[in-house]
């Protein structure tokens, strides 16, 4: 038996309306000026705006910083530093999906880190270490699928060659959380569904991975349980708070467990995204029945408990029931559906397997393997 | 629906042999003096022999205070405070039970704040605010069950009037917790029996009791089902290391998980700990099927999971698939046996009515409740 490290060290407030209490939180903390990244989305709608009026009103000098958009590019950052700096502001508050979360934090790191960002990528050779106090931060998540908001890494692409860098340090995480489900009310039923697949998605590979990890394993397992009462509710009846809590709740739980590792499909999404620049959400939906099949015979074990937790009496039905669920909330199924290339198999499958997720993958899978789960699932 | 607060600090190394590793992890903390506290029966242990071997060996100047025996009062923690000084100390090693544990967070306390201990007793008015910084502490359980190793309050009685007294900040955490299943190999049937007990009572009421904490509830059913494949085993094979390594974890599961809150058998626990000194596990152990089967109507979807947890089919089995484990492990089940008075259960039935714990049982529990569900277990 190996030794393992455990840490869940974020303070998460959760809760409709849970929003209305930043501002009373930034004061305790002594940021007067907080500069508010989001996206270009996010800052149009109408809970945004209020909520800018929100903080000002409770004499808070708020700015803005809404550049954010697409898979977020360094510029987007730079520019924020930029924004920070000239705001003179004193803390930052990142609101919206995943992108802004991770454009939030690594401005945050950049604010008392010298350099070029991708100086303090994770892994780099001769890179700078991240030692440093970053700004008070808090994240408030629109979405419910990446759970950026609980995690400590940001992922911004190179605006040239569209590799994706990832910064990694315990320091990026959020200061406090503020999940407010009431902010995804809103969200149409294809994002609901293809972000709530990447919560799923989180929950199921955790939970799969190797590891002697049960706190994981635990949040992970009511993960699903969550996502399986919740999901297709949420994306049914987009205003039913308590699916939305639920999805919501689930995305972070997700984000939480996936520190013991996740597996497989996975790396199926990162090579989709990298070659077709697919979103990942949709990405894991599409693929998580069609990898996951690989992986029954090796811990039939864990599928039985999957499947007692959605509500199943048999452990072979947890694979059919994923592909139920994606019928029900309209997530495809195919490859061939969203033009991929049958040409294109071959560079996913390579991809997929120099991808780092399998590493905790419950089964070894090789290129060849991935290589019939690709023509399987096109 | 309200608005929640989640947070889960610890930084938690796992695994046989982590005790190995606290030499360095002090050195890199710059503690270089560290007080060691620890209980009577754990100092005359070879593995706390060895232990104290390889902090000096790594040139820490380490002393040992191993004066904690009982139920901890105050007056040991005065004399670790007077060793600390003596020694000048730079930092904690907290190694032992739930007693030595509470005892070394009580020094760390003291060291910075001024008065005396019980100035600083959970909402008392006119007390002292924890507002200070405390010595970096690190935390080695040798049982598993209270999981104080991971808890965020000390409980110190007054020698006089044996009133438990508790100190709760988020400041006593410790700042990480080396969890050696190694150090409960030499453990006693009986104590492992009766912690293991208190570890699933904690699971399993905190799974139970009211409020919307899926990340809780996760914890808990997780720890509930390590329990559940390795109580007996870790009883009756005791050098059985995953038996040991599945109990250590499910006992900082427990801790984790009821920040959601606990319920009644607690408070029935708490009564008998108060009039009769009973062992709090052994309480909790004897009560737990009496107390928790008038929650199975209140609840009956919660006891068809936990059934389900541990493996049985129909949700009405967990009552006797408790009373059953009792049995295996030898945990007695009825007061009469333990010389508890026919008289007493009326003053327990009142103290614990006035106990805090049963405030987040799912359903509601008069004092007449808890005299019947006394009288049924005697």
């Amino acid at each position: 038996m190996s030794i393992y490290q455990y840490s869940f060290p974020t303070l998460i407030h959760f809760g409709p309306g849970t929003r209305k209490k930043v501002a009373s939180h930034l004061m305790e903390n002594r940021v007067r000026r907080p500069l508010v990244v989001t996206d270009r989305g996010v800052s149009a709608e109408p809970f945004f705006l209020d909520f800018m009026k929100e903080l000002r009103a409770s004499g808070l000098e708020a700015q803005d910083y809404s550049e954010v958009y697409g898979n977020p590019v360094k510029s987007q950052v730079t520019q924020g530093v930029a924004s920070y700096r000239a705001h003179h502001a004193d803390g930052i508050v990142g609101i919206g999906g995943g992108a802004a979360l991770d454009v939030a934090k690594a401005i945050a790191l950049m604010i008392h880190h010298p350099g070029d960002l991708f100086d303090y990528e994770d892994g780099k050779l001769n890179g700078l270490p991240i030692e440093r106090e970053i700004p008070h931060w808090v994240a408030l998540p629109t979405t419910a699928g990446t759970g950026s908001e609980v995690g400590r890494s940001a992922v911004i692409s190179d605006v040239h060659t569209h590799i994706k860098k990832i910064i990694f340090s315990p320091r990026l995480l959020a200061k406090a959380v503020f999940a407010d489900p009431e902010m995804t009310i809103g969200l149409p039923a294809k994002i609901t569904a293809e972000t709530g697949m990447d919560a799923l998605t989180h929950c199921v590979e955790s939970y799969l991975a190797k590891g002697y990890h049960p706190i994981c394993d635990g949040i992970a397992l009511e993960g699903v349980r969550l996502a399986a009462r919740s999901l297709a509710r949420a994306v049914h009846a987009p205003a039913n708070l308590e699916a939305r809590s639920d999805m919501m709740m689930s995305s972070m739980m997700g984000a939480v467990a996936f520190q013991k590792g996740l597996g497989l499909t996975h790396s199926c999404a990162h090579a989709l995204s990298t070659v077709t620049d697919m979103h990942h959400g949709l990405a894991n939906g599409l693929m998580i029945d069609h990898a996951l099949a690989f992986n029954v015979t090796a811990v039939p074990e864990r599928f039985s408990v999957l499947a007692q937790t959605v509500g199943l009496k048999r452990e072979l039905d947890f694979i059919p029931w994923l592909r139920n669920l994606k019928a029900e909330i309209g997530v495809p199924d195919r490859l061939s559906t969203l033009k991929v290339d049958r040409e294109s198999l071959e560079e996913l499958s390579e991809i997929a397997d120099r991808d780092g997720c399998h590493a905790s993958n419950p089964r070894v899978c090789t290129r060849e393997d991935f290589r019939r789960i690709f023509h399987e699932a096109f």
